[in-house]
């Protein structure tokens, strides 16, 4: 039986060394079929969230996102996306932490839980710990239909990402970013905070979205490069402000998670605030830094470490005019993302800590003492 | 003058060989002077932030903390006893992320700013924004009377730590957390959630703190053995939940700031979602655990990495049932804390970072590259 698995799983695997590999290969693919659905209308329907969902969500006052690990990112991005586009008070709280704690419940906010499985503990918990409290409304996204988490929520959106194997999670996480992303939209036509001409627009980037993600795709051979670099470093510094700020904690976790390397990831404007003193040769800086003005506040920071070796990789987008110079290299995303650049910017940094894992011979897909899904506390 | 500056400076430091050292043994004189007028009457008065504070504190349906560094770690705490004591909804955030966002105004939100000199320019511009997005009220707690932000805010508490030289904040810190305990009571009491006799209790805990730390700086010694064996170390993993877990964050920082150990917080429940994976001889574990539970769930995450030579340091409270064993070192705190532990655990982390740093001869007062106040962006 074990060998008939694993000739099954090779099979799987097609030209790909593992399944996080193709996994990351298979997002445009995943994203197509997450967003099929939704974009057959000419306009983007609340039901996409449940029968129920116009009605709910047109009554919510404020929306909570509880989530663990890489859903809790998605969680925080979402937060940025929520607020600024449906100007609705958002938080995002680790599972963990919220259901431990004393909180202060608003019957009228809609909690929103995330999770690749729908059977994460501490998400499920604290679903159950809201509805004590009086929360009367919960959405859930996950990628897995019947899951406890869909089963337990008022409203729900399946992302169609299919089976994810690697423990670190990629194609789960940019549909996630999706869903989350309707949901903003959603919430803001509701409100009237979108115009028509604004959700048309939106409609338009999402359908490009796959598209623009296959061009990062290429960009492997560059980030390659990087990895090669990375993979003898025992630490690193990962920065980005705003939208882009949890995609460095991404960035930052994929790194941990499979290639042990011991990285962090701070909101760029706190790096004068302690970590600057850690950085030289040993901790390189790599920031998410789409726009120039934050690069050049980062490159006059970093200046004063250049004596002792620190290094800045940046990922910026075509329209930067930032260049490699000696200490500060650059990789150039094609595009401007507006709204869904921390969906792109994601791709890189996935592609990052595999190849760095690649060069550190790690088993990629079962990193050492992480399980898929954490189904216990 | 070089020579009698410094005479002078050695002269103030008296028997302590640094700065940082007199000044974490200073806490309860700190302490005591920041308490003094507030609890020379026999009940909390609203106007110890101002005199409009009663009409303003009582008006207000949520806070809203904005800080930088170690200030923003002080507001992290805040959140979880102003939603506990108060149960009024609270958000911390960082200055440079809030002020570059689009974010959701409340013009009955309390605007709370932080910081030692109240000079540092993210906070100041964060307020300016605040302010420009309708916010009314702003309350600020600094340690520099006529400061840039006491100027500008409505309401103020002054901390009367004294001068900070030390650019790693020790004494500022924990002042600012009992001017923001002071806060979530008042809030607690405008809004009948706090009883005379819960108002009693608390302000009987504030008197006897002074006295608790200056047990607790008893401690040093065996801070000093675990110092010892993290000198050599490379990396540290602090772990603490709710009220505890930006302590832990404060600690890691202090780690980083002055020792330049890559240490990194996560909230405990977190632990299985990434950073386990990098666990071993070269990355101890410290838990800020005063509670049993925890404590068990630590152990069995744990584990599994004993293998790999994971250590866990415990710091417990007097009535938690762990002992040491291998693999598990564990320093108990006298008392229990309650909702002032926070404080009482800050004090061994920045035992253990000043005597870290002193092994491996950093320069502790002048950590590299960082700035006593951040007075540019």
């Amino acid at each position: 039986v074990h060998i008939s698995e694993l000739s099954a799983e090779m099979a799987e695997l097609g030209n790909y060394r593992h399944f996080m590999q193709k996994e990351i290969h298979e997002q445009p693919r995943a994203l197509a079929d997450t967003l099929e659905n939704v974009l057959a209308q000419d306009s983007l329907q609340a039901n996409i969230f449940g029968v129920q969902a116009e009605s709910i969500l047109s009554g919510i006052e404020s929306v909570y996102i509880i989530a663990c690990g890489t859903s809790f990112h998605a969680a925080m991005v979402a937060r940025y996306w929520i607020e600024s586009i449906a100007g609705i008070p958002c938080s995002a709280e680790v599972a963990s932490e919220y259901r431990y704690r004393d909180s202060v419940p608003n019957p009228k906010a809609l909690i929103v839980t995330i999770s690749q499985s729908g059977e994460t503990a501490d998400t499920l918990a604290a679903l159950e710990h809201a509805k004590m409290l009086g929360h009367a409304h919960s959405l859930t996204i996950c990628n897995v239909p019947e899951s406890a988490l869909i089963r337990q929520s008022e409203l729900s959106f399946l992302t169609r990402a299919g089976p994810e194997i690697g423990v670190a999670s990629t194609k789960a996480f940019t549909t996630q970013l999706v869903a989350l992303f309707l949901l903003a939209i959603t919430l803001g036509k509701l409100r009237n905070k979108v115009s028509r001409e604004q959700e048309l627009l939106h409609m338009q980037a999402l359908r490009e979205l796959p598209n623009k993600i296959q061009q990062i795709l290429k960009l492997e051979p560059e980030v390659i490069k990087w990895a090669e670099s990375f993979a003898n470093k025992q630490h690193a510094l990962f920065l980005g402000r705003g939208q882009h700020y949890p995609i460095a904690m991404e960035g930052a976790l994929k790194l941990k998670e499979i290639s042990y390397i011991h990285a962090e990831a701070y909101p760029a404007g706190e790096l004068k605030h302690g970590p600057l003193a850690l950085v030289d040769k040993e901790m390189p800086v790599i920031a998410i830094a789409p726009n120039d003005t934050l690069i050049e506040k980062l490159k006059s920071n970093l200046q004063e470490v250049r004596a002792r070796g620190g290094e800045l990789y940046v990922f910026a987008d075509q329209d930067a005019h930032i260049s490699s110079e000696p200490g500060v290299q650059v990789i150039r995303l094609p595009g401007l993302g507006g709204y869904l650049s921390p969906i792109l910017h994601t791709i890189p940094l996935q592609l990052l800590s595999y190849h760095a894992a690649l060069q550190k011979g790690t088993d990629v897909d079962k990193p050492r003492n992480l399980a898929k899904s954490v189904t216990v506390e």
